[in-house]
């Protein structure tokens, strides 16, 4: 029997603006930077994760013929979606943190279970949200 | 000074057709579903994360007006990434199992860490990969 696949590594967002995207994730967010190539990405550690910031432009792009790290094309238009664990008494400092840097909080919800979690945009757009790992019975 | 952000909680990907999502996630890669709303989404625990899998033309609805729980839209088009958490001695097992499905390995890398992982599709076309964690220094 085949292990049971142990956890998410990657996850990925999508942003034209890169440059951007590294002073939002790295020094509002605080993300630890990674790597950074060019106008094609910037990776941040965050946990045991690692979040990954493409430019679409560059990733949708084939890898050339007899490339050492063939990396297949990908890449999305639009706003998509990332939720990062915060402990429940962090919640407020976090949003005080990000209106404070003149990022609105679109929303902030209690949901039926009684976890909160409270949703803000990266500049590219993307949905981002903070939740108490309670929101899914998560120690 | 605000707490550092814990990790990331929620992965996101986008695809129209949620029964074959519901059946690849589920099924093949054997993650335990948490839940699924209809035609908008379906849920997935992985570890101590949540990947979730949205229908996009469900998502990018705006909440209706005093919604109990208004979610911020979004949505993306387009092929996404995301990449497992494997041990590496159970890469090959991985490829055999998803090979045996008629699910094609689009690449098998070995990084310049000597870290290894490999890709594959899902059938929205969004690029997944399973990598072992010391592609990222990670125990």
């Amino acid at each position: 029997m085949t292990p049971a696949l142990e956890g998410i590594l990657e996850t990925a967002l999508y942003a034209e603006d890169l440059d951007r995207a590294e002073a939002f994730y790295g020094e509002l967010l605080g993300l630890q930077q990674i790597t950074r190539a060019g106008n094609r990405h910037v990776f941040f550690r965050c946990g045991a994760g690692i979040l990954l910031i493409f430019n679409p432009a560059e990733t949708i792009k084939p890898p050339p013929a007899g490339a050492a790290l063939p990396v297949p094309p990908h890449g999305t238009t639009g706003k998509g979606h990332m939720c990062f664990r915060v402990a429940a008494q962090a919640l407020d400092a976090w949003e005080e943190k990000l209106e404070a840097a003149g990022v609105p909080i679109e929303a902030d919800i209690r949901w039926p279970n009684g976890a909160r979690s409270f949703y803000f945009r990266d500049p590219a757009g993307n949905s981002l949200e903070c939740a108490e790992p309670g929101l899914w019975a998560i120690d």
